[in-house]
């Protein structure tokens, strides 16, 4: 089962996919040309919505979690990225230490589980080391499928991370970090840590990353003859905001402004009968913490003090000051009248599946990733099958996941190119 | 649908599918580390015999056909293995030509298309080539599934191989070159020709793969602690054998006798309660020409003169010298009554997917590959899943194709150790 766009079948994406899927070998070889000059995160997942009439990354999370959710049969195209992920890395690896969120959420560790089958079947030894001080000993957890975890107490020396008997060549993070760098993940200049630090969202900005999507949608919508902004969602950003004290907020007004108005003409150039939104959200944090969905600048004027304290606190209990102004993105995808956004899972440089976030009670204009959000994860059926060339535009589930698989895969470049601009050992040239 | 095995689910190849689960981080390193001193072949497929208390590779096919055959859910799999080929060989490939065997039997040539679409998602723009006189026009052929085929005639500079309009990188002959290696694909110094010429059947001998893959099983035997001859099919040779004249039939009688009585050894060492038998086959060549299946080495004396003539002959019509004596591996795998027989796709270093060749009106012990031969390909089900470790020996599907992926894999070890061997152009260290 995949969702339904509630948009008419013509339209922009439909041109786009049509314009996306006679590209293919285009495509394709301009993200090996791509790839040859920047290296892909090891692995990162990318939420898009697609409005009909505009199809957009709104998060690239480069610490996957729900990789449970993917299905049996996505499951061989992760091992093959795996395989092909740690043979550049460390190909003489033996063990992979895999640093997770500080969390018992059993869906967490589901997650977990099936990033340590995915890892294993790549040909490493897989085991869990806890940054909690609740871990001080090796702890068993089982899941209720039947899987079952263990977290075990991580083991700092002077030069090297791991576990009691266990000595990592590579280190692998899921865990995004939002409360900053614990030291015992410093300084380990011996083994690879992966995602770098500077990925963690400590250091990552959602302006940084958006920043440099907006020019890989630039050069991709060249490539193909299209309007960049089919796919890349436009945004602003303040630096010094404070819900708390109300500093900031005409900065945040007068962005604000500006960016409706670069939406609603962008809507009249389309002919797009919708009332434009942007979202305000930190710019650094995941995870769906104090989001405003805000269609009028003049609402920035009357926040309630409740709204103030709730955007006044980031993930992991941080103040909030920096500040992106997203334009917000729609998503028209329903499964019966529930909204679905989808998201797409990578490996190394390779699509390896995605599920549908379906959300019966939130709108089109909301987050479904947000705190406490009881989605249903439901996967890309599908997904695990070629495109079908020839097929009527919008008619084909193959073809939608296809279009899904490049909009993620641009964002992802976007996260390389990130990461590059912001690695504190990059060698300067000038 | 998978064949159920005759022989009982306990015995040496339960164990050994044991040991190979539990292995699975071990066996990857392993594979990880031969390829960083090794080139896998280009693509490969791989028969596999499984007889319950053994089970071997009996062929290696450096140009394979049947791709049509593998499923829907293989293709992605296919595609992310080409992708990763591709990148290695030439990233900046715009265009793929193809060159094909000069049939135009429709099964082979929905091969063909198959190929193509794999090319063409993975990032290439494919085209054929035919070697073959007739081609003067590009010639559109339709067939039954509704894809057509398009053969184009080669066009050779002084320099380069291509079409009209057409100036590929990448040469990738699906043509196994058995009647020797055509001028105009000689003396290519400015592309990529895939697999090398020294691949095809004119330079290649079967006992030449043999013998490297007995060398990669000792090997593997070791790492897993297990009998080599579990997986690997023994084998003598006769050099200047002439069925016609009646030469060099000592030779055959008395290295038949020879290994009949190795393998009769063996199977008293196992307790198998099985009738030795080996096959006589050219050493160069394949396509089941000219096979005989021995069970006495005094039935060498006694050979009909209508057996003669047809061993004479190998393919494409050559003279017969060299022979392999090779032990016979019984297939125990039915499909009710018919006999089945796996074939292991793999395209770069990875598996991504197989088939079963059934065949109802052969027996146990004769090639199901032969001439005419009207086997049903059977797609391998759920092998585009993961293994399940703990689930009985014998009894799941997955892990049963994960076994055989391993086998052709050694298989495939073993061509690239004999590729490197019989290169006329290897650099020597003495």
């Amino acid at each position: 089962m995949v969702p339904h766009l509630v948009t008419a079948l013509t339209g922009p994406i439909n041109e786009l996919e049509q314009r996306i899927l006679e590209s293919t070998p285009v495509i394709e070889r301009w993200f090996r040309l791509e790839w040859m000059e920047h290296t892909p995160p090891f692995y990162s997942s990318v939420d898009v919505r697609n409005a009909g009439f505009k199809l957009a990354p709104v998060d690239t999370n480069l610490y996957p979690g729900g990789w449970n959710h993917l299905t049996p049969e996505m499951l061989p195209l992760a091992v093959q990225a795996a395989m092909a992920a740690i043979e550049k890395i460390c190909p003489e690896a033996k063990n992979l230490l895999l640093v997770p969120e500080n969390t018992r959420d059993t869906f967490y560790l589901a997650n977990l589980a099936q990033l340590q089958r995915i890892f294993y079947m790549a040909g490493l030894n897989v085991r869990l080391g806890s940054l909690s001080n609740d871990i001080k000993a090796p702890t068993t957890i089982e899941l209720p499928g039947g899987d079952k975890v263990v977290l075990e107490p991580l083991i700092r020396s002077k030069r090297r991370l791991g576990l009691k008997n266990f000595d990592p060549c590579t280190i692998l993070l899921n865990n995004d970090l939002s409360a900053g760098v614990p030291g015992i993940l410093e300084d380990l200049h011996e083994q690879y840590l992966l995602p770098p630090l500077h990925g963690g969202w400590g250091t990552r900005r959602k302006s940084h990353h958006f920043k440099a999507y907006e020019e890989v949608s630039k050069r991709f919508g060249k490539l193909l003859g299209m309007d960049h902004w089919l796919i890349n969602p436009m945004f602003n950003q303040c630096g010094q905001v404070d819900f708390n004290e109300d500093a900031g907020m005409e900065c945040l007004r007068s962005n604000t402004d500006a960016l409706l108005g670069k939406i609603r003409r962008k809507y009249k150039e389309y002919g797009i009968n919708e009332k434009p939104f942007v979202v305000v959200k930190a710019d650094n944090g995941t995870g769906g913490m104090g989001i405003l969905t805000v269609r009028d600048a003049r609402d920035i004027d009357n926040l309630s003090a409740k709204t103030k304290a709730r955007m006044a606190v980031g993930q992991a209990g941080q103040e909030v000051h920096e500040v992106i102004i997203q334009e917000g993105v729609l998503t028209n995808e329903r499964i019966n009248s529930a909204v679905a956004e989808p998201v797409v899972y990578m490996m190394d440089r390779y699509v390896v599946g995605g599920f549908y976030r379906v959300h019966a009670d939130r709108g089109v204009d909301e987050n479904l990733n947000a705190p406490g959000s009881s989605y249903v994860p439901l996967a890309f059926e599908q997904s695990a099958q070629l495109p079908q060339p020839g097929v009527k535009p919008g008619a084909s589930v193959p073809n939608r996941f296809y279009m899904y698989g490049v909009i993620g895969r641009l964002a992802m470049l976007a996260a390389s190119y990130e990461l590059e601009a912001t690695d504190p050992d990059a060698e300067v040239y000038e």
